[in-house]
């Protein structure tokens, strides 16, 4: 097998809001591999916020994709050459192969290196969503953070998102009395309530969310899962219950920002109600990973738990439907189509 | 008996910084007990940052002191004249008082009306200090909230504070590894290496405490106990090790703004670093009071817990008493003596 493999590495640190030109787009040669390893050719890229924060020079949980490096990103992909027993030509795999057309593998565990394979049964693109990193996200976050207990009253921002959506519906699943979602847009909040079946939808873009929140369950908020931070992080903290949980996943709200904006002004909340503001990364529930697999796929089985993609196509619009998480766009979870199986 | 009775009422709310002038002083008729009522002298008042809280007219955990109201205040007294079997004259007693000579009480538990008694074989203005409110305070908010394990890294602000310093010494106590106290002038942080026995003290006015947290226990707080919020909470936010734990107890930076200062611009380190922030109130563990004296009464004995108090004199010097506190004035528990026991 020879031909190029085109991928995009990080050209630049975005400054502010991320930019498609701080992406090039390389020809590389196709590799080859050598004994024991497999190559891969990627399917589905998955978007999620959080890779916004591995552009930026900074000590984090993961080192920062290095200029030059091809994007760090999740994807689906098959086998189209395999010099490792255990990987056949047309598997379906998945890990973190990044922005490219192809991706060498030694298929041995790590942050860029491990493969695992798409179960039979299922579309392949779930296990970069519901099944992947941001269901089961929502799931440790909702169940282990978020701790919902019958009769809640539970709020989600983002609630649109691939995160946020799992996140409401697992609490409603739970016996939350209450289960509501912010999300932008009239489309994301009939999703929300028609299709994710929440008590309620606030649009932000159109509704004063705090207000919102005060007419739905001022002081009641028993569990925050929050996506986004901002405004809409104070808005939950002055509607907290007593002895209230945040589950804090994300902020998005902040991630483009030339300079880290404010904090949360309301955070003394925490202390008139004795609420807990506890940060989780799903890295540390890895090893529970078949415990959420089997419950998300038993809730779709038995039609409890809807969710969504949204599917753009072709390689060369990666960073630009990166730039959809940013922007909004996305219902579910962010997916980018580069080639179909074979 | 018959007579005046000074009180200290709050005549308007206060803008910002609170001032003398935000409290009249009144002559009021001295209140004669009715069947089952005692009549208390006061002999000293406490002070604390959260009645800053109190003054403002809105929602918390307590109701707002009234306009006209006496200002609510823990005191020591003695009882001058009963007509309850249960206290004779001459007994000590303490409760919440307020800032008036005289205080007529049902005895009946209650926000402003209970009575307890000043145990035997301590100074009655313990109760006020390391052996109430404020110990306590410290007490349940270190060992319940913060947690520390034998050989953690703890790290307190307002650390020669009344709660602050308890809270710093029980860390130690219970084996912490290293505890940092973060305080404002020499003099405190001399208190504290060599009376409280901390590892290190930070001064604030003096020192980045940003940087010093860095290179004392750079990504390495176990647990911190925030008493003061702004820059100082940032500075922890940074620096704190996986998994660690931020008992919330107050946010006294923040206390006589005008407006609410923006929040902790780092608390999506909650997240990178998987942390729990969490706000406490004494009121939730009064019912395990007596737990709490006879560990903090044990270690006073011992020696292996230092406390100070800042008393100050004279009924008049109420309102410039409470501001000593947001001045940073006082080492330890800030006090008022306002009369002497017979």
């Amino acid at each position: 097998m020879s031909g190029t493999n085109r991928q995009w590495q990080l050209g630049s640190r975005p400054v502010g809001m991320v930019k498609e030109s701080d992406f090039d787009l390389v020809e590389a040669p196709r590799p080859e591999p050598a004994e024991g390893q497999i190559l891969i050719r990627n399917l589905y890229f998955a978007f999620e916020p959080a890779m916004r924060g591995w552009l930026n020079d900074e000590k984090s949980y993961l080192p920062p994709v290095g200029i030059g490096e091809v994007m760090r990103a999740s994807a689906v992909g098959q086998v189209v050459a395999s010099r490792n027993p255990d990987f056949a030509e047309g598997d379906l795999v998945h890990g973190m192969f990044g922005w490219q057309e192809y991706c060498l593998s030694d298929t041995k565990p790590g942050a860029m290196g491990g493969v695992s394979r798409v179960p039979a049964g299922i579309e392949p693109q779930w296990v970069l969503g519901v099944l992947g990193g941001t269901g089961l996200t929502a799931y440790f976050g909702m169940l282990e953070i978020g701790q919902p207990k019958e009769g809640d009253v539970v709020v989600v921002s983002g609630a649109a998102g691939a995160t946020g959506s799992i996140a409401a519906q697992i609490a409603r699943i739970k016996g939350a009395a209450k289960v509501i979602g912010i999300a932008g847009g009239e489309e994301k909040c009939r999703w929300l309530t028609e299709e994710a079946r929440l008590t309620t939808a606030i649009d932000y873009k159109k509704e004063d969310v705090r207000l919102r929140l005060k007419q739905e369950c001022g002081d009641a908020i028993n569990v925050y899962f929050d996506n986004v931070g901002g405004e809409i992080l104070d808005a939950a903290l002055v509607n907290m219950a007593l002895f209230g949980r945040i589950a804090l996943c994300g902020g998005i709200s902040a991630y483009n920002e030339k300079e880290l904006p404010p904090g949360p002004r309301h955070y003394m909340q925490l202390v008139i109600r004795r609420c807990t503001m506890q940060g989780f990364l799903l890295l540390d529930y890895f090893a529970r990973a078949r415990e959420a697999i089997d419950d998300l796929s038993g809730w779709i089985a038995s039609g409890e738990l809807a969710h969504a993609e949204d599917i753009q196509e072709g390689f060369e619009n990666a960073p630009k439907t990166f730039r959809r998480l940013f922007e909004g766009k996305n219902l579910g979870k962010q997916l980018l189509k580069v080639a179909d199986p074979v």
